[in-house]
Order: structure tokens, then sequence, then C-alpha cells
């Protein structure tokens, strides 16, 4: 029921049309740790700066997050700035400062080898590869990226791709990965490349996994206001993995209540700025909104 | 169990990325009759030219509508011609000749007026309004509009809304008549304007309908191919209009049902150019649609 994720850790300035954070906890691992957290012990990977609030890894572990494996280093920690237009589906990124992470180098502590899932979040596929030759065995590899590397980095991608089990991309990262707006087709290609399954996010239309013979869609939970929608795809997946982890059921049961405990953090985390959100979480407030996902779709026989 | 339709009949050129037809039989009342015969009888109210097909007609007959309520004016009639962008969400109208449709005036003919359910397709909602006159007092009213009368006819509109019991609008025009993209929001202000139930229709992403107290979302059948989308709408529309005139169940959950069968209705049509998947349709086919709605949707609980 070990979770390995790598990935960045942040300090995000972000302008939403209801307000402005300066300087929020972010990165994808940070917001997949917190969100993973409530579902299985999990295992971090990264790399901050010597500006990254201590007390941000003391609460993390707090949650049972094993944070050996984020490296201080000398320098500071990422940071991006960011503005979402009216729309919450575009951003423009202000400012970007690589900091510590412009040479992160990935190194997985020996503890944390035996994990048997692993969530690679969004970075260089190099990265990504070499995160997984450290690994002794995984049973369930999960997986993000984004156009940049869909772009720059294909033939590296590729062979990543045969070497994961869950693609998690939006669907613009699908129609760009296979020339297809059709997000059947977009999906048959994708799983003729590698992965089991591919889980494609369509922000405030839901998601829609497809795996061979099987095809599930979740709406998004109805959010009367979405105050920040930074870190939703990273909480998805962090409540897809956790849970996999938590049961270890792998069926196509296990993997719908999966990705509805997915789409139950990709929608608490958006309530709030940052990942504030989830820091007052309980499991009884996330096993209500299952049960309200539960309501919202179901079709009577 | 009666269901009446009024509405347009035309004749649409369509060019779609995926072909092309010239003069298909087209019109909201049309493929709402051809859609709802599954379910119920219809009785329809519309104006046709001399160039309309007789056979078209005896079809429809055949299928257990009542055309008796069809005019059959001399003229031509109305004639829409358009092209849909690459992303099927975006349609041109090339060409539009109203013909014997400009001066309609629907004449509700005296075996119509005891009509249980009724449905006032997209038209002036002046006309909406006076087929209601005409009526002896309908169980369930449904009603669509579009933004040319959103803009133009707000008084005649928000009159006619206090007479309606189910609203059935896209997004854009949830969006128009409010002024708020949140849909959640948005439907909360058209329930107050007065219908109970407001289903808004998101194309490829399915529909999500707001009542009092419930809320309930089904994503779109995911479709390799879709062909041709005129009509949809108003094919979705008959779906549930149909099954609840067949049904005679306006609970939660006979709502939910037609809900469903209006998904269903909406996925074929768009399988062929014009109302063509229709007539090729089976019960049967449609119930296996509908399961695979459930199989699509289904949360472990």
């Amino acid at each position: 029921m070990s979770l390995l994720v790598v990935g960045s850790v942040a300090l995000d300035t972000v302008e939403t049309p209801l307000g402005k954070v300066d300087n929020a906890i972010g990165g994808a691992a940070t917001y997949f740790a917190y969100a993973a957290s409530f579902f299985a012990p999990v295992r971090m990977v990264g790399a901050v700066g010597g500006d990254f609030p201590e007390d941000v890894l003391s609460d993390l572990e707090s949650r049972g997050v094993d944070i050996s494996g984020v490296e201080k280093l000398s320098g500071s920690t990422l940071r991006w700035s960011g503005r979402y237009h009216e729309s919450l589906n575009v951003r423009d990124t202000l400012d970007l400062d690589l900091g510590v992470f412009a040479d992160f180098q990935p190194n997985i502590p020996e503890s944390y080898r035996d994990s048997e899932y692993a969530f690679l979040a969004n970075i260089d596929p190099v990265l990504q590869s070499r995160v997984l030759d450290q690994l002794t065995g995984p049973r369930l590899v999960g997986c993000d990226t984004m156009n940049h590397w869909i772009e720059g980095a294909r033939p590296v991608l590729d062979a990543l791709f045969e070497r994961v089990d869950m693609l998690v991309v939006n669907d613009e990262e699908a129609e760009l990965l296979t020339g297809d707006r059709n997000m059947v087709r977009a999906a048959a290609k994708i799983l003729d490349s590698g992965p089991k399954s591919v889980l494609i996010k369509r922000g405030e239309y839901g998601v829609i996994d497809f795996s061979p013979g099987n095809v599930f869609a979740v709406p998004a939970y109805p959010l009367e206001e979405v105050y920040d929608p930074t870190g939703a795809g990273d909480c998805f997946a962090a409540g897809v993995m956790g849970e996999l982890a938590r049961s270890g059921d792998l069926s196509a049961a296990g993997m719908r209540r999966a990705i509805v405990y997915g789409s139950v953090m990709g929608s608490f985390v958006v309530e709030d700025f940052g990942p504030k959100r989830l820091q007052s979480l309980t499991m009884q407030m996330i096993d209500e909104r299952y049960r309200q996902f539960v309501a919202l779709t179901d079709i009577p026989r």
C-alpha cells in the first residue's frame, strides 16, 4: 500500500477572478501528497530551497507523508506566478523561476524503492524514466505529462509510456498526443502505445476513463464557486492512486471507485486557494462527497 | 400520455467534416416527432410548403404521429443551410429561407387541446405562449428557446417561463439568460423565474439537470464518429418528454430515467445525417443503449 510521488514542490502566486494569494504552497508533488495522505502512507520525492517553510514539511509529516525524499538544496524553491481567466480553463504564466528545480534529479531513497504504487507527476520524461529505473517492481505506475514534453520530447515519452500503467492527461494533451480531437479514438491510440488505462480530465465537465472494454465517465461535482483551480489535476490523480493503494483493488470496480475518489479530491481542492481546503478535510467529508457523486449520477435501472 | 410538439419543419442542407446532405428532412418538430414516437403517440403542429415530400409525412403517420396539425401551405418549406466546424460545437448558417414558416401561426386542432404533455420547440415565444393559451390543462410543459429570443424578446420569454415546467437550453443560452457562466448559479436563477426543472445541454459533455434539491448529470455517450449534430437537442428533448408521457412518472427517479432516454436519443441521431438514424432504430436498440449509459456511469457503492 506504499505510494510514491515524484514531482515539483513550489511556491505559487496565483490570481483568480475570486482573489489572489502570494507564495502559497504549490507544486504537483505537494498537492498530491496532501490529497493522497487521506488514503495511504505517501512517500514524497522533490526538491526545495532554503526559502521553503519548514512547517509545511512537518505538517505533511504529521499526515503520514514520508518526506525523507524531499531534498533541501541551497537556492530558492521553484516559484510560479499565474493568472486565471474568467473561464478558469485558461491561465497565463506571469513568472516562472525554476530555482533548485532546474537541476532536480530524482534520487529515490533506498527505503522508497519497494513502493508498490508510484505516481510520476509532470516533470521531464527523462527523469520520470529514471524514477522507474530505481524501483524494484511497482504494482501500478501512474503518469502525468504536459504539452511541453509532448511537443519537445516525444521519443522519450513514447518509451516511457510502455512502462506506465495509467496515463492521466487532459483533453488537450490527449489531442496533442494523438492528433485526434475525438476522445474515443484518441484514447484508443494512447492505449495502443502502452498504458492499460487513460484518464482524460475535462475540467468542469469531469473525467472519462478508457481501458480495454471499459469506459467510465464521471461529471465534475457542481460547485457554485471555484476559488483556485491550481492543483485540481494533481489532487484528482492523488485520490485515484491513493484509493488504489488503500484498497489494492485493481479490478474495473476498484478503478471506478478510485476515479470517483479522485474526482472528490479534485472538487475539494478548488474550494479554496492553494492546498488550504485539503488541510481542513476529514475522511468523513471525503466519504460524504463520494456519496454525493453517487446521488449526482445515479441512473434508475 | 398524449404528447404535443409545436415547432419548425424544414429541409436542411448540411455540411459536416464527414460529409454533406442536400434537402434532408429537418426542423425541430420533425426531429422531435421521429424520436418521441418510440415512446408515445405524438401530435405534431407545424407548417410545410408544397415542396415537402409527402412520403415523410406518411412515414411519420405510420409511426403513430398525428399530423393533422401540420398545415400544408402554398409556398416553400423552411430551408436552412449550414456548415459545421471541425469541433462540431460551432456552425455557420450559410442560407436561411423561412418560406411558409415566416407567417406560421400555431393553430392547435380541437383534437389536440387536451394534450397532457406539450413541448414548445424553439420558435417565437409569442407563438409559444399562444400554444399554451389553446391547451386545456397540460400536466407538463417543456420549452426550448435560443439566443435570438433571449436577446430580443426577453419580457415575452419571462412571462412564458412562468407557465413552463421544464426548460431545455444549452450552456451558452443559460449563461445568456442569467449573465452567469457558473451553471449552478445560472440554474438557480432560472428556477427562480418559473420552471421547476432546467436541463442544460453541454454537447459532447452531456447534460445536467437542476431542480430544487436535485442535481443529475449524465455524460454524453462516447461516439467514435459524429456525422451530423443537427437535431441532437430536439431528439434529447423528445426522449425526455416521450418517456415522461409514456411512464407518467414525474418523480425524481422518473425524471432521471427520462433524461437518460433523452441522452440515448440524442446519441443515436448524430450517428447519421438528418433523422436517418432514427428511421432504422428499434425500441430494443434504445433500451440496450440505456443499459450502456448505466454501465458508462455506474459508481460502485
